[in-house]
């Protein structure tokens, strides 16, 4: 089984696929997809969606985890999260994967055991959990690695098996 | 020559193409593509995207037009329009469609001839512009009709013409 998780962004999209066996998680393949300011909004989402495309054909995850976005932030970061964002679910569909997401809350309660938890705490969890000698760099991957790992522990996860089954 | 203006949304995607021969513009196409609130996320933006490419390929716009976002809206309307906008976008690109946008301003300026002009007016001119019996409905239809016109009025119209020359 594997997990994708997805942290999409115009500038920077996190990824990280993680192997599940049992309880034990394996970092499969992690990174992040950059485009430049001087770039078009056409050829940055271009560029998102190919490598998306070309990372999912590589890992096959079973499916893809995508943080379920509050709304606190501005208008104008909220629409360039969003044309990233739609660029993702776009890219997973067409290579017929689910996507299920997740609030922060969610993810921190999942990896560090309450909500209120640092974000710093967050990746720390991941590090350990995953074997890894550092945190993932940028943050983009850890939290991309941090979805994936929360997918595997949350309950929903046994029914997903179970569906497959 | 023909040209779409295309109005995203996640509800309702309003498209308009029209032919530009000189100066006289005939209304082509025109509709939108409605998903329903009940529907996932997923599914409604694979629709949008299926059937705008579906659009494109019959009408075969030489380019497509866009409005340039204003950001007073509220985060959650931004992210929505977002979603939506980048499907349009990665559309386009996957056929090899240039985008272009204009602010509401550019439109309103060039199908009335000035800035401050109500909607309804804009709406208007678009139904006299094209010689239609009515108003195109709903508005996401007659905005990305005015779309396409602000862009065959527009000076950079001149300039993408003679650029393909």
């Amino acid at each position: 089984m594997v997990i994708m998780g997805i942290d999409p962004g115009t500038a920077i999209t996190g990824y990280g696929a993680i192997e599940v066996n049992g309880e034990n998680f394996i970092a499969r393949d992690f990174g992040c997809i950059r485009t430049h300011a001087d770039q078009t909004l056409y050829m940055r989402l271009v560029k998102i969606y190919d490598e998306l495309i070309n990372i999912m054909k590589t890992n096959r995850p079973d499916c893809v985890v995508v943080e379920e976005i509050f709304f606190n932030k501005n208008s104008r970061t909220a629409m360039a999260v969003g044309h990233a964002r739609g660029v993702v679910i776009l890219a997973a569909a067409h290579l017929n994967i689910p996507i299920v997401e997740y609030t922060p809350l969610q993810v921190k309660q999942a990896l560090v055991g309450y909500g209120r938890a640092h974000k710093s705490q967050v990746q720390k969890m991941v590090k350990i959990l995953l074997n890894l000698h550092e945190i993932p760099k940028p943050d983009d991957v850890a939290d991309a690695l941090g979805l994936a790992i929360c997918h595997a522990h949350h309950k929903s996860f046994n029914d997903f098996v179970k569906g497959l089954k």
